[in-house]
This record gives C-alpha cells, sequence and structure tokens, in this order.
C-alpha cells in the first residue's frame, strides 16, 4: 500500500427534501452572501430555486444569482461570476444543479481569491492559495464533484478543457435528494453512470498491484453502479437505484477508491478522463458517453502490461469465472461493453455521432499530450503516438 | 435507504513516518498548546514520543504531558486531564496511542468546554455542546476512534462503561503509519481484527433491508480483515496485512459502513457493544475479545429474525455456496466463529476466563438494561430478559 492521504471535509446530507437545509448551512459555515449559482431554467421550473432561495430568506442570509452555466462550462462564465462576487462582496458560492455547476462555483471561488485571470490555474501558470467556501445542492449523479478535489473548466476560445484538483475547493456541504434526479433523461442517468464506474476505474486500473481494502470498497461500488443503472434508465423514479447512484458518485470521486493506490506518485491512471477531455473540448460531447467511447480502445491497448488486473475487475465485478487471467480479462472488458450498451452508451466514437478524420486524430493526441510535452497514465505509460493509437482504436 | 448525514472531516494522513508531521498539523489546526495524552511505558520505550515531541518542538507548539492512559479509560484519569488542562492553558489534545488514549483525550477535549463534572455527559445528564479540538497519532488497529464520533469511558466508581456520540469529537487530523502496530502482540492484533469487523457488523445487521452501496463496501471491509487478520497474527511486521488492517479500522467507525442505514432511527443494531460495555464494564476484558465472546450468542439469538440477512454476509462475506438462507445463515456464522478462533479469539465467555454465576448474569443484563429502563439492539429489539438470555447462552 502506498502512502495517502484521505480528507474528504464535506458534510452530506443525504435524503428526501434536505434541499431546504441550504440556508442553515451556508450560514454555519460562514456564509452571509452567496452567489447562487445555476445551469439553464430546469431548476426554475422545479420549484427547486425557490426552494433553496426561501431556505436563504429563512436562515436571513442574502443572495446574488447567476445562472446560464452550460455543461463542459466555460471560463467565460467564470470570469462573470469572478466579476458579479466581487462587485457585490460574496463570501461563500452556493451551486445548485450537476457537476458542471459546481466546477464552474468552485472555479469562481478560486477567482475570487485571486487577483489574476482564473484561467491561470487551467493553464498551469499559478497553483491556487485560497478558494472561497463553496456548497451545493445536487441534482445529477455523475462528476462526484460534491466531494472531490477536482474542477474542470473549458476555454472556448481554444477548445481547451482543463481540471485543477486541490482540497482548497472541496464542497463545506452538499445537499443530495436522490428524487431531484427522478427528471435527469435516461441517456444523461446513463452517461452519469459511465462516469461514476469511470472514476473508480481510473483508480483501479492505476496499477496493477492489490490494495486491499481499497480494491475491495471500490468493487462494491463499481458492482452497484451497474446493477443500478439500468433500473434507474428503466424506471426513473426508482428511489432506491437513484440513491445508490447518487452516493456512488460521491463514494467514487471523494478519493476513497484511490487510498494506498497511485502508479508513478500519481493517485490514479486517468489516461480515460485526459482523452475525453480532449474530445469533449473539441466536441463538446457528453462527459461520461465520451468516457464510454474511449474506454473500450484503452482498455484493449493497455490491458496486455497487466492481465491479471484486468481478471480480477472481470470475476469481482463482472461475475467472470474463467480462469485463464488473459481470457478472463477480454471476458471482463466484453462484459463491460454489454453493460454499457445495455443502458443506451456508446463503445466507439461512432456511437458518439463523430467521423474522425486522421487529422482530426492528429489534433487530439497533439493536445492531450500538451503539444507533446506530457504523458498520460500509470497503469501503462502513454505517448503522444499511444494517445493517437487509442483514438484510433476507437474510432 | 434512509436519510443519513455523512461527515468525516478527519484529515489522514497515511503512511511511514507520518508521525512526524504532528507538531505541523497541531498548528494548521490552530493549536498552539497541547495535551500530550498516552498510555504506558511502550510509546516512551520506542522512542515515539520523543519523535512526537522533536516534532512539536519544530513547530513552535508548546506541550504539557499526561500518560497512564489504561484499557477501558477510567473517568479520573479523565478528570485529572480536565485540571490539568485548565490549569496550563492547554487548546489541543493530541493522543499518541489506541483508542483508549484517544477516547480519553476526546473526554478531556469535551470537560474542558464544559463547566460542570465531565462524567454528566457520558451519564446522559448533559449533552456536549463544544470540544476541544482532538488530533492523534495511532497506535492500534481497532477501535476506529481516529475517525468516529464516539468516545467510551468508564466510570471506575460503580463499573459503569458508557460511550457519547457527537460530530463535535471527531478528530482534527489522525497519523497512521502502519509500522506503529507490529509490536502490536498477537491477542491485542486479534482483538483489534474482531472490533473492527464488529464495527462494520453492527452497522451491516441493522435490520433486514439492503442497502446498496453501503452493504457492498462493508462486505469489502469484512473480507479485507478476515483475510488479512491470520497474516498479521502470523507475522506481525507483514506492512501489506498492518496497512490494510489499519485502514480498515477508520472505515468500519468512521460511518461509512452505516450510510443510509439505521433501524429504529439508529444507525446501526450496537447490541453487541452494549452488551460486551458491561462485560467489560465489570470484569476489565478486552474489548474486541469480548466482542468476540458474545458474538455466536447473539447471532443464533437474533439471525431467525432474518436469516436472509445473515445469509447474505454468509454468501458475500464468508464464501458460503448454501442455497437455502437458514441453512446459508448457520453455515456462516459457524464460518465466522472459524475465523475467530482461527486468531485465538473466544467465542464464548469461557473463552475469556470467565465463568459466571446466575446472579451475575442478572447484574449484567439489569447494568445493560439500565435498571430495566431501555431496549437495545435494532436487528432485534432486546429486552432486559433477552440479554440476559444471551449472557446465558455466552456463558
Amino acid at each position: 500500500m502506498n502512502d495517502f492521504r484521505y480528507y474528504t471535509p464535506t458534510r452530506v446530507e443525504f435524503g428526501r427534501g434536505v434541499e431546504t437545509k441550504a440556508g442553515e448551512l451556508v450560514k454555519h459555515f460562514g456564509g452571509t452572501k452567496v452567489l447562487l449559482h445555476y445551469g439553464g431554467g430546469s431548476v426554475k421550473r422545479s420549484g427547486l430555486l425557490d426552494r433553496v432561495i426561501r431556505s436563504l430568506d429563512e436562515a436571513g442570509v442574502a443572495y446574488v444569482e447567476l445562472g446560464g452555466v452550460v455543461p463542459n462550462p466555460r471560463v467565460s462564465k467564470v470570469r462573470e461570476g469572478v466579476a458579479l462576487g466581487r462587485k457585490e462582496g460574496v463570501d461563500f458560492l452556493l451551486a445548485v444543479g450537476g457537476g458542471s455547476v459546481i466546477d464552474s462555483a468552485k472555479a469562481i471561488g478560486y477567482g475570487l481569491a485571486y487577483d489574476g485571470d482564473v484561467w491561470d490555474f487551467y493553464d498551469y501558470k499559478a497553483t491556487p492559495a485560497a478558494c472561497l467556501p463553496v456548497g451545493c445542492v445536487l441534482t445529477l449523479a455523475a462528476t462526484g464533484s460534491e466531494m472531490s478535489d477536482s474542477s474542470v473548466i473549458t476555454n472556448e476560445e481554444n477548445g481547451k478543457k482543463r481540471g485543477v484538483n486541490s482540497d482548497l475547493c472541496r464542497c463545506r456541504f452538499a445537499l443530495m435528494n436522490p428524487e431531484l434526479t427522478f427528471t435527469v433523461p435516461a441517456y444523461q442517468t446513463a452517461s452519469g453512470c459511465a462516469d461514476i464506474v469511470s472514476h473508480t476505474m481510473e483508480r483501479y486500473f492505476s496499477g496493477a498491484e492489490t490494495v486491499e481494502p481499497t480494491d475491495s470498497v471500490a468493487e462494491g461500488v463499481m458492482r452497484t453502479v451497474i446493477e443500478m443503472a439500468p433500473r434507474a434508465v428503466k424506471t426513473p423514479d426508482d428511489y432506491e437505484a437513484r440513491a445508490a447512484i447518487f452516493w456512488a458518485s460521491s463514494l467514487s470521486h471523494n478519493g476513497l477508491t484511490g487510498c494506498g493506490r497511485g502508479g508513478n506518485g500519481r493517485v490514479g491512471d486517468w489516461a480515460c478522463h485526459q482523452l475525453e477531455h480532449e474530445l469533449s473540448g473539441m466536441f463538446d460531447v457528453t462527459h461520461g458517453a465520451g468516457l464510454a467511447a474511449i474506454w473500450s480502445a484503452w482498455s484493449h491497448y493497455v490491458m496486455p502490461a497487466a492481465p491479471a488486473r484486468f481478471a480480477r475487475f472481470a470475476r469481482r465485478v463482472m461475475g467472470v469465472s474463467e480462469p485463464d487471467d488473459e481470457k478472463a480479462a477480454l471476458a471482463g472488458i466484453a462484459a463491460y461493453e454489454a453493460f454499457l450498451r445495455s443502458i443506451g452508451m456508446p463503445t466507439d466514437l461512432r456511437g458518439l455521432g463523430l467521423t474522425l478524420t486522421d487529422e482530426q486524430l492528429d489534433a487530439l493526441a497533439y493536445n492531450c499530450s500538451f503539444e507533446g510535452t506530457r504523458t498520460i497514465g500509470s497503469f501503462r505509460i502513454l505517448k503522444q503516438a499511444d494517445m493517437r493509437e487509442i483514438y484510433r482504436l476507437a474510432r
């Protein structure tokens, strides 16, 4: 087991009606004036925003609104939030929505505690030294941003999608009412589930070594999502399925499934995420679906580096009983592909509606390798040429 | 899934040498003068205390020492700590040791923030409203107190052992170096493992219902300890086994294995713990061994209330393949008893060296039921007569 730090200070309130605790918790964590951040009109139409505002009013917390966050949230909106927050003297960010809204709120939190342009952090020209406190009312099971140290922002000027990781931005609280996810459409639900499993896999496949109890916990989280996703896709108001997936989304990405892992000093492999970030930066695909479309090519490409690890996944998560490791590994990959297809997820880029030219493959690999200056992955370290080959295999 | 709150703010630093971060972390969390709390001479002989003191010195943190905490920590020592802490103007409690030392430090933290006698909290005459910050350098995998909200203290004047639960006392940080547990003797190691599994079981058997992903995570934690305990007992310096058990001790009791469970509004059953608290309050037995000695009688007594739940445990944790639920349940209980015996743990009270009289059975049940005023358990609710019967079956 490698050395690790585990730090998940987010206070989670989970269950029906917890969104009404927003005001009380903002106050508990020292907020007096909130930037209320959200996406499109659905949180208004559903009445959720009104309930949150009522709870702020009851707690005597002032607020200013900023809606309009889009999937793959934009740095332009973040800059708008920083300007507004500064003008209004905001001291707390409250995100009402999914991972995009939370990531945007975290970025605004960084920006409000910084004199320069917030994109500096995402372009790795600066490291955040502080972040205003963030809380959230979560409406989508997917990114795990509600408990994670991660914030991913897209720069629409250059198509770059970049993530910053720091404990500073971890939410003070996360209010998680599974009923708020009943209205999430089937495709978004399935994309979210693909994302959740991916967050666990990125850590599970960080290297060949076994790390108990982390592996056992990770396998339990993956089995849960694979069991519950078809139920949630088929029956949107299946509370038990929605609740299980919702909680799995947090556990997958709060650090728990990576404790003691980490190859090359990195906790996790993250190659699929990096490969997908370029894809959705360039084409604006749904993140989870993009991950699903890449995974099959990635897993076939890297599996030979340690078939026994994939065989463990196959046996413990996918129920494969084949005794030979390499055959089991392939059967496990096939079984996970079948799961993805069963919930309507793609297993290649055509399934995303994309037909890539050779030049586009080149561009993706060039961007993903930061113009040939970095490798990605730890299960198998991938250079620019490997990245291009995986994109090609996924085509 | 029932509604729940999950709040584990403890910052864990895990790995070789992390004890040297004590001073820096005390300072990070605002401490300027520490009450350095420990047990017997082993932390002195091993040099651990010196390393911790050096780290406090380097961080410019003042300290005053209070050793002498015993297993089943006493309220008299807690009162001594409160008096000393008040006299010396201590603002942080640093526990160096196992769960007893941490529980004692938490109790001192409550006492220093209270005008009355600290036993008021443990006698349920008052509820803590504040607690001075606590951190720990952990030397024993067992109680999970390093991340839990729990503190258990024994009043040697009346033999009562009582627990107080509150988020207020959760450690600010826990420094966990698995090497520090290499010197724990086989019997204490095994007792710790029995305690760890018990913390998960108390939640897993809180009721008949299935709660994914909590059940899957709990099963992973239990399987890990059951696999690794024999290795640690046989080979004291097996780092992987010690590390796995150490981390499992935290996961078992930080709330994770109870999320969404809870019968009768309580998160967990806790009958075995309550039955054992009376036992070790009266006879001063090792907590984990006491739990092991009670478990067999308890499980046979309550299993008929929901055999399917015990059958799931049998199949998913103990590897039982029997299709009939009741037969599988009994086979699972037998398999867990065999595990306990394999690491030198008792499965009845004789195995603890106790031969109880009928009058002693009466007294235990009388005390455990708070003089007949309360029931315990949620998997099956137990009255005073049920408690006596379980003690009798365990005799």
